[in-house]
């Protein structure tokens, strides 16, 4: 396939085409390949994911952003993002891994996609490889980030379970603080299939329950 | 101590001040604390080292570099970085954490560091925080890249073992592939007392010697 398509694909198109070249060589196929701008690439794609959640996810602490980004650039999510590429025809791989279904296997699609990322940095510097990132991250970020789907964590939560066949999350009112007119409420977000129990407050129930939510959908393991 | 000298020493001035602030509170002080800012500087370093690394070691494969950053970004260098800056003076730490010296502590350090890295992306973006970290790695730098520092690979290598009062390298051929004007050679480079073993071609025994000196380097434990 042309790398062209593959370009398109991206958002990018690389000043320097060899470096796409040498992203897409596996090193079964020979010298250059592509282990050292997959270094650079995983460095470069969990660069662009923290500094995603740090501002779109406010209420999470710093284990929950942690969380959360492992389960964003896991070898699964993005060999999926790779099968979006269709990255499998583009590939250079070595004649035994070509017969093996090498082109299909998620640890070399996923390392071509980081390999990609890495190319695109050395090519034209952070801020391309982040936009090309966010491109292709954003049906993965609509699944988890209620706000990009437009919609309410509670909602989002409850499709998630849905869509596990899971039953649907408990919520409880823990602890009210505070005179009548400031009152602070504490809730929990209970999934015991999940073995999930997280905490939210706010100057409402319903605000309380929907940061508890946010919070038990950054613990879903995907 | 006043943050503009700190701001100086960074050579960073802040826009928005809050946010030094904050990268300078320790969780033990109150919210809003360093902790999420941590969590961000610390994948911006790991991000800058390797693009750094991958732009300056062009010898070394991806385990290299993956070895040589992570002693780039390990506690004791952000902590001794931390006391360059004199980074204890400006903490805000909580009054246990004081008393018990708190401010001293390489874990402390280490992450306000961090924090500081993240505060900058947060203000200014990613080239920003890319500019102070170039900065403030300088010194570290020159120990482990012989290209800044001036020195080649093999002289380089000598110091960092008599500054340990090891024994040198010893350096030994391995083989020589090809017709005598286009030879190819085949060293090794080996540290008995640190356990090291590495090899090197080129073009000349010299130029094998060096690329073997270098992955030495990179081998070598800080």
């Amino acid at each position: 396939m042309k790398p062209q398509r593959l370009e398109a694909a991206l958002g990018h198109g690389f000043g320097r085409p060899e470096l796409l070249r040498q992203a897409l060589t596996h090193r079964s196929f020979g010298s250059p390949h592509n282990e050292r701008l997959e270094f650079l690439g995983d460095a470069i794609l969990n660069c662009a994911v923290a500094g995603y959640l740090f501002q779109h996810f406010d209420d999470l602490k710093e284990g929950e952003l942690s969380r959360l980004r492992a389960s964003l650039v896991r070898q699964e999510t993005l060999a999926e993002i790779a099968r979006d590429l269709h990255l499998g025809d583009f590939l250079q791989l070595g004649e035994g891994e070509l017969k093996s279904g090498g082109s299909r296997r998620p640890s070399i699609l996923a390392d071509a996609v980081e390999a990609i990322i890495g190319a695109i940095y050395v090519d034209a510097g952070f801020e391309a490889a982040r936009k090309v990132i966010d491109l292709l991250y954003k049906p993965v970020v609509a699944r988890i980030n209620p706000d990009a789907a437009g919609k309410d964590p509670k909602t989002a939560l409850q499709e998630i379970l849905q869509g596990r066949r899971l039953p649907l999350p408990r919520y409880g009112l823990l602890a009210t603080h505070g005179e009548a007119h400031v009152q602070e409420f504490e809730v929990e977000c209970v999934i015991p299939d999940l073995d999930i129990r997280t905490t939210g407050t706010g100057s409402s129930r319903r605000i309380a329950e929907q940061q508890a939510a946010q919070r038990a959908i950054a613990g879903i393991k995907p």
